[in-house]
């Protein structure tokens, strides 16, 4: 039992009192666990595009004040009722989207879509009481994704927290918790290139490289990064990427282009930009007969997928994943371990890294495009 | 050898000699087999609707004068040079789309669409020397799909003949190489329902029918037949459909219906229409997180298949199928040994029986909707 255990916490957080405004280093409170609820002390975290989507506001409907942050690695503080599946001092990393174990979804073997914890961005509260574990001076301040991992201190649901290796170092982990393990995921769990096939990755951003970065431990052969953006052709070669197409190059549709370049298609295509007319291009650029295209990237609201039938009726198959059908509590472990034993690279996923005072820096850097991911250091 | 091998044989063939008009019954020449290809005796051929649509040739380039059948069981008569997997006396299916062994799709453990043999609804010649083997008094009369059943003698090239178990009998198999595997196959090759499962078929044709006694075979516990003309859901029940649903009865589209009765929607979903509303409607009333929906139906030149990309993400699978995903020579056999040992019912497909010059009684029924399977017997 830590000292702190049924205690209200005081620790500094990262708090967004308004829409698009730098964070704001705060002393807040985390109140203890409850039940099926854990409290975890952060000691790093980064940042993905979805918590600046949701920081920025635009399309959303804005919940503030609110602690972003979804990407960490931490160890259990203390646990509430009913837990016994976590206890103090284990290592783990909280995730976006949980895993009851008890719904349709967790019972199959293929869904990581529970119904109870699956990702849902609107709310703010926890589950078991719809209130706040965070707050300055008896003001609520909304948690997301069920994370909020930018404080030292956090609650969450036991579903959503995944209990890893002790020994692996928390400040590269941490990366896998949400966008790397989705990339990685779509490629090693849904597109599954054969040894020596040919793969297209639409979109070579963190999610596209960490795709590309599975094709590489799969053993294909042809991996052909295609982004607008030039500029990310050359980190693409860290991951992998040995062929490049930039779609603004060429005055025909990029999935012939692709056609072209691999005599009908490819084995396999995974989308990773969100772009709509980048899915479909994805799922026509596949070769008849034998191709899969996964799509990966989040489409706006108003956006069709069209293409003619045919294109299916040749034997083509259209997949999407979420989170690279990983089961946050039963399969993240295993990515963790993919890491240890030397398989999956995690630290050129890491381009910088910085102190929790300097947080607001990993926005510009993001919003730059100038970093995949920027470790923050909660420890320092 | 048999006396005839070498030899230009004369018989009977059902000759269609303009679009839509009643086939005529006119002795024709059949020339000898010339490299690779073989020449069969016919002894029961079927009639599919793609048959009666380039009989038509409302939308098709007509080609008369031209032999159609392509469902059909025979025996090699003689073969050509070079020939060396069948023989003379062998029991075979002659089928619309080939397989030469050599292609990168033959060599696929996955593809079945030949380069060199895949369905050519256009050509009306053999691919050895442009040529047709037909001819009365001199006139070339083109062949169709690659096998003109609808002749007491054919034919093929050895890419499109299926060699069969001799014990099997002609007169029911015949009716394996087309439309009835294309059902099975859907279902059993890609759609691969778990014994337990949902299923939803769309369209009780011949397919239709073909895919439920899939379902069935596999153990499905809820088959539900989707079908806009209530008169197929009688005989349907035979065939192992436990439930229907006419989208006509409902004022909310049917993928809101099935999803309904289903809690979310079924496990697996086949679309046997050619409509592409039934198409986007397969797709949607799948369960997310492990709903995969198979098409089969051949659309239409100008449709569009669309949906929210949300739907794709949600873990639902989109694939096509062509004849089932089975290559015609490698596992068409297979099919065979299924009605063999009794797991597949071939019988309840075949509703009636014709003489080879009532040819023209088999394309009204099927024109009224009444027939699912009529043998057309060459040999009486
Ligand atoms: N499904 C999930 O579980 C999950 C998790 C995390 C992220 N995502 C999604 O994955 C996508 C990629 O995330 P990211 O963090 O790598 O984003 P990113 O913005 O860093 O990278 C996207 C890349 O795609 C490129 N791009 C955009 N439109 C393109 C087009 N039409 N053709 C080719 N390239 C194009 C951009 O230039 C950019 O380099 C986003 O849509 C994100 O929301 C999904
Ligand atoms: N892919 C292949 O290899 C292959 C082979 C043979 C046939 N086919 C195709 O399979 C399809 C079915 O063939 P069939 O011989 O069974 O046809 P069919 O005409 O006998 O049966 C089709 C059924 O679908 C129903 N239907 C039509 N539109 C519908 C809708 N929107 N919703 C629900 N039901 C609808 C019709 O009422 C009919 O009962 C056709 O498109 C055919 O071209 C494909
Ligand atoms: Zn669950
Ligand atoms: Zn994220
Ligand atoms: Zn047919
Ligand atoms: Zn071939």
């Amino acid at each position: 039992m830590s000292s702190t255990a049924g205690q209200v916490i005081k620790c500094k957080a990262a708090v967004a009192w308004e829409a698009g405004k730098p964070l704001v280093i705060d002393e807040v409170e985390v109140a203890p666990p409850q039940a099926n609820e854990v409290r975890l002390k952060i000691l790093f975290t980064s940042l993905c595009h979805t918590d600046v989507y949701f920081w920025e506001a635009k399309g959303q409907t804005p919940l503030f004040p609110r602690i972003f942050g979804h990407e960490a690695g931490g160890i259990v503080e203390s646990v509430g009722e009913g837990v016994t599946d976590l206890q103090p001092g284990d290592h783990v990393l909280p995730v976006f989207t949980g895993e009851c174990k008890e719904c349709r979804h967790c019972k199959s073997a293929e869904s990581n879509m529970c119904d109870l914890l699956r990702i849902n961005t609107d709310r703010g509260v926890m589950i078991n009481d719809g209130k706040t574990r965070f707050s300055k001076n008896g003001q609520p301040i909304y948690h997301f994704l069920g994370t909020s991992t930018f404080s030292e201190y956090t609650v969450c649901h036991v579903g959503s927290v995944s209990k890893i290796n002790r020994a692996a170092p928390l400040d590269k982990v941490c990366i896998l918790s949400c966008g790397i393990s989705t990339g990685l995921g779509a490629t090693l769990n849904v597109a599954k290139p054969q040894k020596g096939s040919s793969v297209a990755v639409f979109g070579l951003g963190a999610v596209g490289l960490a795709a590309a970065e599975g094709a590489r431990i799969l053993g294909a052969s042809r991996i052909i990064g295609v982004d607008l953006n030039s500029s990310r052709f050359d980190e693409a070669k860290k991951f992998g990427v040995n062929e490049f197409v930039n779609p603004k190059d060429h005055n025909k549709p990029v999935q012939e282009v692709i056609a072209d370049m691999t005599d009908g298609g490819v084995d396999r295509a995974i989308e990773c930009t969100g772009s709509v007319q980048a899915m479909i291009s994805a799922f026509e650029c596949v070769h008849d007969g034998w191709g899969v295209a996964v799509l990966v990237g989040v489409p706006n609201k108003d956006d069709a997928f069209k293409t003619h039938p045919m294109n299916l009726l040749n034997e083509r198959t259209l997949k999407g994943t979420f989170f690279g059908n990983y089961k946050p509590r039963s399969d993240l472990p295993s990515v963790v371990e993919k890491y240890m034993n030397k398989e999956l690279e995690v630290e050129k996923f890491i381009t910088h890294s910085i102190s929790f005072s300097e947080i607001n820096k990993a926005f510009e850097l993001m919003l730059q495009g100038k970093a995949i991911r920027c470790i923050i250091r909660l420890d320092s």
